[in-house]
């Protein structure tokens, strides 16, 4: 087995895991037997932990991929006859979105654009427009350009208008400080394959053990419902229905790695270095940020695409994933762009050689690297 | 890595798999990238080649555990107006009723006892009963106990009264003879951890074309629309939200195994040997099978606990386990049961040395096992 050359994924999950993760899924696991709710058990106290949630949260894991686990929080929680304040940055909000249009939740949706951070005070307005809203659901860092919500302020304002704040932390979760004893989040969602560097397979929510105990038979759902889930898991130690059992084993491993490595803040210290060599390297080559570097996350970083005929962005991905790296593409409606993570069980060094595999591409294809802005306001 | 110790799994799903299949996660796999893509389509090819689907039917892959995917089957394909007969003779039936009150889909229950294969003819009554009846929700295998209820009769029963027929067929796909041209059959749901001995993380859905081209909309769940997972899946070639990339290579390693054996027909004929010789050998023992053996599928046998006070399962459990075999409890409500799988990479050797690890065991600990009826006879 030729581990060694397989591409190195910058994309925000899947990720490159470390290989003890992966060696993790070399056993097999019962999925009734006590070596395995031991660590389900482990898994949920740790995640806890994380954010600071023991004395009032409970983490209960859900079987698939994270927006499984966001479609749980939302229709478990939300009551059929709640309203639901979407402040829409990007397209993990427009997501949420559509979740509760199926769900048939009433939903009001804040625009904003793409590269602009929501505030508490435009929350604050939002909320007094629409005195029926009893939710809040905020995506704390969007993915679609790599953007940072402040969560802190939402939080904060949540608690003093006593709305219910459901967040989606897939890509923040064990990156980024959340501390969830200042009060103010009623649920906090993640998955097993962003920054906790485990594959991809399972989600969980991290929710406040009050607000879930008053949610039986709420979700329309029964895989999805939260209550149940947690239910099952308090009075057996097990999962309701099959675990993924190696998945679980891999967290618990990529957990493990987490604790030692110095935990949420030498991860995001680690991720910060990444990200600043990244940009860094980028910017001598030419390329510029989508994002202000105060609403940039140390976790994906969107690059506006190259302003030359010759771009082709299929060309490009395939050419420097032949030199060893995968990118991702761009997400946002308002720019064409591209997308360069900077997470997973990679350091500086992987940065660096991304960029030279990046800056030999853009030569070898004789695509020319001048940003847009400055180029217009150049002929202008 | 003490691989060799692990104990076998004798469960029917996660269950033992082949190193081979567990090396495949030793990867990481971008769930955008070319390569990951190609995986996905060709499991879902050699999913439908498997039940002979190729001409009219599409296999749409899910995240989560089984279950997530029987309630997107029939989330996403029976209207809100339908109404759905369940024949329910065991665990994994009244889940289904479950699913559907949660839907809020009208259904009907068709009662039969835990050992009782349903007849074309109860059905065919049951539909007489009940002209609202716009689909048949049928479990192939029940695990509950092991039994097996005659799919074909069902489907062409169903095919004969045009009703849509969704059927779970968890634990018989891959291992049990289903072809899917003989008509019928509207879906057919499985997942990637029982006969196709993958690791658990992914369901299917293999549908037939027409009927889900008219499902788009119908879905209450976002997370759980097959008509949106497969459009996208159509478009993308790749899945919609994060795939368990590590769980679907493992699948594809799994299934080339399948392939290497001889397909459905070469692992039917494995199971049953181990099945055979799982049950001479527990009689030899004592034990007594709960099915007859006309019901009996050869996946996961179940046997009446032994009529003795000093029997508990929890410590029959943990020894026969410290032995090195995992056993599964039972889920019966009308009898005291244990349950032994007899798929996973494993043969008959190792069905012969569970055997001889469960016979020590009751030789240790001291318990009678004299089948419960023949004693009550004996005593009359």
């Amino acid at each position: 087995m030729i581990l060694g050359n397989d591409p190195i994924l910058l994309t925000p999950g899947p990720l490159t895991t470390s290989p003890t993760t992966r060696e993790a899924m070399l056993r097999d696991w019962g999925s009734w037997d006590g070596a395995f709710n031991q660590i389900t058990q482990s898994l949920c106290t740790d995640l806890v932990d994380i954010v600071h949630g023991q004395k009032d949260y409970v983490c209960v894991p859900l079987q698939g991929s994270g927006t499984f686990a966001v479609e749980a929080a939302l229709g478990t929680l939300v009551p059929r006859d709640g309203c639901v304040l979407v402040p829409n940055n990007g397209a993990y909000c427009a997501r949420i979105v559509r979740i509760l249009q199926r769900l048939a939740i009433a939903c009001v949706e804040l625009p904003l654009r793409e590269d602009e951070p929501v505030t508490a005070t435009a929350l604050e307005q939002a909320l007094a427009r629409e005195p029926r809203i009893t939710h809040v659901a905020q995506v704390h860092l969007e993915t679609s350009a790599g953007l940072l919500n402040p969560l802190d302020d939402i939080a904060a304002l949540c608690k003093r208008h006593r709305k219910g704040l459901i967040v989606d932390a897939m890509s923040s979760f064990g990156a980024l400080p959340i501390d969830l004893r200042t009060g103010g989040i009623d649920a906090l969602v993640s998955a097993s394959g962003k920054c906790l560097e485990g594959v991809p397979g399972m989600g969980f929510v991290i929710v406040k053990r009050s607000v879930l105990d008053a949610c039986e038979g709420r979700s329309p759902s029964l895989a999805l419902d939260l209550y149940d889930q947690h239910a099952y898991l308090k009075k057996t130690a097990q999962w309701r229905f099959t675990p993924p059992t190696h998945v679980a084993a891999a967290l618990r491993s990529a957990l493990d790695r987490f604790v030692a490595e110095g935990g949420q803040r030498a991860r995001g210290a680690r991720y910060a270095r990444n990200c600043a060599t990244l940009i860094d390297g980028m910017h001598a080559l030419g390329f510029r940020t989508f994002l202000r570097a105060e609403a940039q996350a140390p976790v994906i970083v969107t690059f506006h695409a190259p302003d030359d005929p010759k771009w082709n962005f299929a060309d490009f991905y395939a050419a420097v994933r032949e030199a060893g790296y995968v990118l991702y593409p761009g997400k946002l409606t308002q720019a064409d762009t591209f997308r360069v993570g900077c997470i997973g069980a990679i350091d500086v060094n992987e940065m660096h050689n991304a960029v030279a595999a990046i800056g030999r591409t853009v030569e070898r294809l004789g695509i020319a690297v001048q940003p847009r802005t400055t180029r217009v306001k150049a002929s202008a």
